[in-house]
C-alpha cells in the first residue's frame, strides 16, 4: 500500500507530528510484519523521529538548527534566499523507514514521526507513505 | 524475518558495535538478495554506519556531538535534563537500511553498524532488525 | 533488482549527482510501486537528497560541513588524517530509501540524489541500488 499525507505548515520553521496519519495507513494496509517508509517531498523539509512528550524538544530542534545553520551567509541565500533551509533539510534527510511488528509500527512509547518544516509557511507538504510486508520468521 | 537485538550501554555517551549481531540475523534469514532495516527504539539513541578500525572514530563521534549540541542550554534540559540527548539522536536518526548481496550485508571492509547511546547508562536498548528478500535481477 | 553504480570523484569534498543512474535502474527493473534503496560503500562518503537547481547548494553543503567538522582536531586525524571525513559521512549517512510511484521515483521537481564525497579524490566509489516491489493498494 502506498498513500500520500498532505499537511499545511503555518510556521517558517517547525515540527509537525504526523504519527497518527502514518499509523492509520499502516492499519489500513493490514500488514502484520514489515516496514513502512515515510518520505517528504521538497528539498527544504525533512522527516525526524523524535520525542513528543511536550513541545520543548520540538522547539529545541528548531533552535539547534538555527544555531548550526545560520541564515544569510550561504551562496544559495543570495540567489533564492533559502540556502539555509536546504542545508537544514539535507542534515535531517527526507525519510525514515520504520519496522512493522504485529500490525503496528515498532516505535517506542515517546518516539513520534515529525515533518520538519524549514521553509514555511506552506499550504501543502506531501509525505509519501509506502508499506511493505515480509514473511514473519 | 524480524528479530530484536538487546544490548546494555554502560556509558552516558558511546558507540556500540552491533554488526556481528545483525550479520547473524541476516545469515539465519537465508535471504540472498534484499535489504535489512536496523532500527533503534528510544528517542535518545541512534544508528550510525561508521568505521571500526580502532576506537578513535567512535570517540571522535562523541566529541563532535558534545561540541555541536552542548548540554544544559535547551528548553527540554530544564524539564527532563536530557534535551541534548534527544537532539543528538535526532541528527543521527534511529535507522539505517542496508542492502543484502549474495547472502551478506553490502558493507565495505570497515563499515560497521553502531548503536549511538546519548543518554546512558541503560540496562537495555532494543534494536529491531527486519530482513526483506527481493528477486535478484 | 540490484545493481552497483560506479563513479569517480575528482575533488576532496564535493557532491556528485547520481539521479540519472538511479532512475535508469528503476526503469530497467520494471517496478511500478515500491521503494529503492541507494547505499554508498566506504565510511567517508554519504548519500544526500538535495536541490539541484544550480551548484550553489552543493557548494554550501561542502562549506557547512567544513564549518561543523573542522579538519585536524580529531583523534583519528592524528592516526589516519581523515577523522573529519568519517565524521562528516556519519552525519550524512550512507543511504536513502525512496518511494517508487507509477514506475518512477517519488522525488519532487528539484530533489536529486547526490553522493557526498568527503575524502576524495577517489577513482571509484560504489553505490548499491536495490529496487523492491510491493502490491499497489
Amino acid at each position: 500500500m502506498q498513500q500520500t499525507i498532505q499537511i499545511s505548515t503555518p510556521t517558517h520553521n517547525g515540527l509537525y507530528d504526523i504519527t497518527r496519519q502514518v499509523e492509520a495507513i499502516v492499519a489500513e494496509s493490514g500488514v502484520q510484519t514489515g516496514m513502512v517508509n515515510v518520505y517528504a517531498q521538497g528539498a527544504t523539509a525533512g522527516i525526524m523521529i523524535q520525542e513528543n512528550w511536550d513541545e520543548s524538544v520540538q522547539n529545541d530542534v528548531v533552535t539547534l538548527f538555527n544555531r548550526l545553520v545560520p541564515a544569510g551567509i550561504w551562496e544559495h541565500d543570495h540567489q533564492d534566499n533559502n540556502g539555509y533551509s536546504h542545508l537544514k533539510a539535507g542534515i535531517v534527510g527526507p525519510q525514515e523507514t520504520i519496522p512493522i511488528v504485529d500490525g503496528k509500527m515498532g516505535l517506542s512509547t515517546r518516539q513520534n514521526i515529525f515533518l520538519c518544516e524549514f521553509d514555511g509557511p506552506r499550504k501543502q507538504r506531501n509525505i509519501m507513505v509506502t508499506v511493505m510486508s515480509i514473511e514473519p520468521s
